[in-house]
């Protein structure tokens, strides 16, 4: 049976702890394969191209937005950041769930341009909760708490954009959840459409 | 926070084992409570009103058709038996999710009815084993199983009209998927909705 694999975007505020899901779901699952962002940026020391980024010269990636081979890009600290199309089609015919962790802003670009995806926010208990986690970083000062909270509030209001809301109360609890969403998604019956012909087929 | 329950409606050939599956998820789930048929049949010893069928003469039954009462109703050796809407709804406001286990047409005639469910088909792994289930009975003629294994193929080619597919090769393992099913649809963005209204307005 030749099983398309699952694209999952996972996003959710800053904070939300998607970062640390993602790497343990990972560990647990080897039908899943976390998608490489393409960067302008320079590979910082141990960074391997095509494990860690596909690195691209500013000409390079400017090239490729113009054929339209990002699903999603942007700037950050003047570094272009991107979600290459190609290597993504290529998983997913190999059978391997690609997982987007990715934030708010450009998981919707992603949602805007394809249809044939499982979406999973993540989210806080409580805005006192997000306070606290920032809080005991101890690298923040006030005032970007408050601005991160002020973001997170924003970005809470985009849910309605995504097919789950997955709560981030303990890490192992949320990758259990987000487990099972993959693990209902897979008997979708178009998922399984395969299988049923085979079963009336096959005495 | 006020829970709405889950419409599922469970169905698939006969020899799929679906109800076997039933009564096992509801002995594991307590937020979930099976639908009772209405029937025009005489009550058999044991059984009670509103717990086994609620029964109904054919007159009262007739008068609830006309009325719409019914998400589905069919006859079957002269008698009626149907789905009563209204003991649904007031299960699903309290919050429990109510199973429709069910015959393939039935199945679909409540699909025609409403869109806010969760379809799950369950099958079997192949017309062989669907054979010799029949066939280990030792209840049914040669006759009487082809006649079974062609209604189970038509059967299985209405598989396109569900949410979920779920393969019944062990009954504990096709437990356990729907179990996923049910867990996954409760993350669901707009039954998650209060939640995330909560996360963003309380500190």
């Amino acid at each position: 049976m030749n099983k398309h694999g699952i694209l999952i975007i996972l996003s959710g505020p800053s904070g939300s702890g998607k970062g640390t899901i993602v790497r343990q779901l990972l560990n647990e699952r080897d039908d899943t394969i976390l998608s490489i962002s393409a960067t302008t940026r320079a590979p910082r020391k141990g960074e391997e191209e095509g494990i860690h980024y596909y690195f691209k010269t500013k000409d390079e990636f400017k090239k490729l937005i113009k054929q339209g081979a990002f699903l999603e890009y942007a700037v950050y600290n003047g570094h272009y950041y991107g979600t290459l199309e190609e290597p993504i089609r290529r998983l997913l015919n190999e059978g391997k769930n690609v997982i987007l962790e990715i934030e708010v802003q450009g998981a919707e670009k992603v949602m805007d341009h394809r249809s044939d995806l499982v979406s999973i926010f993540i989210t806080i208990p409580s805005m006192g909760e997000l306070k606290r986690r920032l809080h005991d970083r101890g690298t923040e000062t006030k005032e970007t708490i408050e601005m991160r909270l002020e973001i997170a509030k924003r970005e809470l209001s985009r849910a309605f954009r995504y097919d789950y809301v997955v709560l981030n109360d303990e890490v192992p609890l949320a990758v259990e959840r987000i487990q099972t969403i993959i693990n209902a998604e897979e008997m979708r019956y178009f998922r399984m459409e395969n299988y049923i012909l085979e079963v009336v087929n096959n005495a």
